[in-house]
């Protein structure tokens, strides 16, 4: 059972409000919207990723014959609606911002317009995995803001929240501008490139450090990177020069050393020393462990002469900020807009654009959130992706969207890049906030009779 | 393609790794065993779980032909190297403590004893579904002991990070005693109780909000929880007074009500307020939206009239602490004891047990960690459950696990119970700080030469 592609992979609630509309012949044209509400002081942008599997998720939806007689066997749900969810599946529209689009609160970067069933029904999912690589995607970024011409690596595998978040956050981070990923299978998928050294079990197997180097490195001639804290770091690093001359003998260039302990910073400092009086300076330093972006900062600006990072947990787990606070709303049912006006949680109503400026320096200056039928100046930001369930065009190779995101941080406000406490201009445009007044009033008085 | 089965879900270096084990005959028996470093402040103490899926895991240990196909595309490893991954299987042991148990840091919860390279290459997945499943049921016991005898429902699946993180987080907190959860797919794999009542977009595609009510209370008749904070929480609460009547001359009853929005706990005392002056005292109120174990622990400590939450984000990303610093790291190999002294990271190396002492009242007195060899007073904690790639036992029912860890959780000492800052007493025994000082003293002058 693969839960990825389980059209049970949703909320109970989701079901049992189909059984609703399915009973009152509520076949409507809805239109959601997702995106996040907002983010907390010290996040200044978000990244958007997610949309290819979103697609793909939807391409797919159908009830299994198995789903349906287990849900059956649930006696929750009548015969007549669980008949309809046989040949169910996504035919509605979806507008979105690409894949690598620099993004804010407020700003919806994914719309459904489907009958309400369908648009209801994948509610569940569609947050599950837009939230996931959008999460990723934006942690990723600030490591690539603050380490530029680094060699970036994904170590975050092991402690990602499960198979799916490992191999969908080595996506993300890439298309975020990390070089790489230690996650085979993220290989295999994706064909993105692969990193991987050693672990200090190969070391600790050993009765001698720098006999496991050399075994090492005649077993991976390509790719020597060793691993030089398992007990004492410079140590190790003069084992690494005494058998350089032995290797290169034997035709195995050294590639790069790595420290995982201690401060890495000094580590490096003295272990570049090292190599460099034996003759390595083509050797490159590695750090890894415990890593976020702001060690990288600190690491770099104290000079510290390391050539790439490995980032793990802070990363796959997006640790200072593990969920964003979005959420995909009704904005418009049977051709009228709507609105929640629950305390904290009020929704803008209506089908949106977003508008993009840019400054003349080609910096963004400033987005407006409007109604899709209030055109702005500027760059409209959601574009159409797939109609009548179909996708619009196929996928975008993962290095174009890898280019877009690179092109959109590029673009960024220079305090953003530079991960500064700045708020960036999202203008709810006037047509918006008409609407949800004339919305409220109507609601107020016991109807929503606008028509938009 | 499940990421879930696939071999290739690991690191890099775990293949070129063995990639150098094979090449240089490395076939001995190795001891890994996983366990967590340190817990932060202000969490005292976790549970074990994912037992289970790792065990699964390493009964369908294999490479796929296309993998292997795959991995020789990728020009890394040898010919005769991917030829003995052809009929590669788990083959080893596994010690475990049983799912549903209470430990703590420094303590292994699960030990492999194979040859080298299978007990090397599963070290990623194994570590990423023990790290998810003990954050998760360890966050989720939280709330079990600050709102006991409450209705308790995870409805995290669609801020979960990925598919298997929901899925899995569903069954750990259930585990941890909660009542169930939103996820159906959780429902239908491990008949798991299903919660849901409706979303706002119910509300909102009805132009009436009583009528929405209604609609949804003929739908769902057996499972009427009605959500009152679309737009005005107490005058919804005022509609559903007004409702009961007519549904109950239906033959209808509802069942409760749920809020989502605002001060959770000032609204749940007016509503109730509402609903009994309305004749409804037996109508529950649920609570939900941004809800944490001192969430529930402040709004049951006011006095709120909450017969049950909705915890969903915090829970489903264990946000206040989205990862465990938790390892599998290498503690034996042929026939020896192994240590690693990386700054900050040093491992206590051989075989281990936990011993578990309880007091006069049936309270967890202290543990002791120590070599299997040594045996110490006290129930010890690591059982086998798998032989020669064997499971020794059936799975233990689900309810089983839930039970042995309410027990489990029963027997904390009395401030763990109630989440308050304390250091439970785990002694590293004599016997490991001896191995300890030897390896190092043998580490020191070249070798590791001791035998266990």
């Amino acid at each position: 059972m693969n839960p990825a592609t389980s059209v049970l992979l949703t909320d109970l609630y989701q079901l049992t409000m189909l059984q609703g509309y399915h009973d009152l012949g509520m076949e409507d044209t809805a239109v959601f919207e997702f995106f996040v509400r907002r983010l907390r002081p010290g996040r200044g942008f978000l990244l958007a990723a997610g949309l290819e599997q979103s697609l793909a998720f939807l391409e797919q939806l159908h009830f299994t014959p198995e789903e349906l007689e287990w849900l059956a066997s649930t006696r929750r749900f009548s015969k007549a609606f669980l008949a309809s969810l046989e040949g169910l599946r996504f035919t509605g529209d979806v507008h979105a911002m690409p894949e690598g689009t620099v993004f804010f609160p407020n700003e919806p970067i994914l719309r459904v317009t489907a009958p309400i069933a369908q648009a209801q029904l994948v509610e569940t999912r569609l947050i599950n995995l837009l939230h996931l690589q959008t999460l990723i995607a934006s942690k990723a970024a600030r490591s690539v803001l603050m380490a530029p011409n680094r060699l970036l690596v994904d170590f975050g595998l092991r402690r990602a929240h499960g198979a799916e978040s490992g191999l969908l956050a080595a996506r993300a981070s890439y298309i975020a501008g990390f070089s790489g990923t230690s996650a085979v299978l993220a290989g295999q998928q994706f064909g993105i490139p692969l990193y991987g050294t050693m672990a200090h079990s190969f070391i600790q197997a050993h009765d001698d450090e720098a006999l496991a180097f050399e075994h090492f490195a005649h077993a991976q001639p390509d790719n020597v990177v060793l691993l030089i804290d398992t007990w004492d770091t410079e140590a190790a690093a003069h084992k690494v020069v005494a058998l350089a001359p032995k290797l290169t003998r034997a035709g195995i260039r050294i590639k790069g050393v790595r420290i995982d302990s201690g401060d890495l910073a000094e580590h490096a400092r003295r272990v570049r020393t090292i190599l460099d009086a034996g003759g390595l300076d083509h050797v490159i330093i590695f750090a890894s462990g415990d890593l976020d972006e702001y060690a990288l900062r600190d690491m770099l600006a104290a000079g510290a002469p390391v050539d790439g990072f490995g980032v793990g947990t802070h990363l796959d787990t997006s640790s200072d900020l593990p969920y964003l606070d979005c959420v995909y709303k009704l904005q418009e049912y049977a051709g009228r807009a709507r609105r929640k006006r629950s305390e904290g949680k009020a929704t803008w109503p209506g089908r949106k654009q977003v508008y993009r400026r840019h400054d003349a320096d080609d910096r963004m200056g400033g987005d407006v959130v409007t109604l899709e039928t209030d055109p702005q100046p500027g760059e409209p930001l959601l574009i159409p992706v797939m109609r009548g369930g179909c996708r619009l065009a196929p996928p975008p190779a993962l290095a174009e969207v890898r280019r877009h995101a690179a092109r959109s941080l590029a673009r960024l406000p220079e305090p953003l890049r530079r991960l500064e406490e700045f708020t960036y201009q999202v203008e709810i445009a006037p047509a918006l906030h008409e609407l949800a007044a004339q919305i409220d009033q109507n609601t107020l008085a016991g109807t929503t009779r606008l028509e938009t």
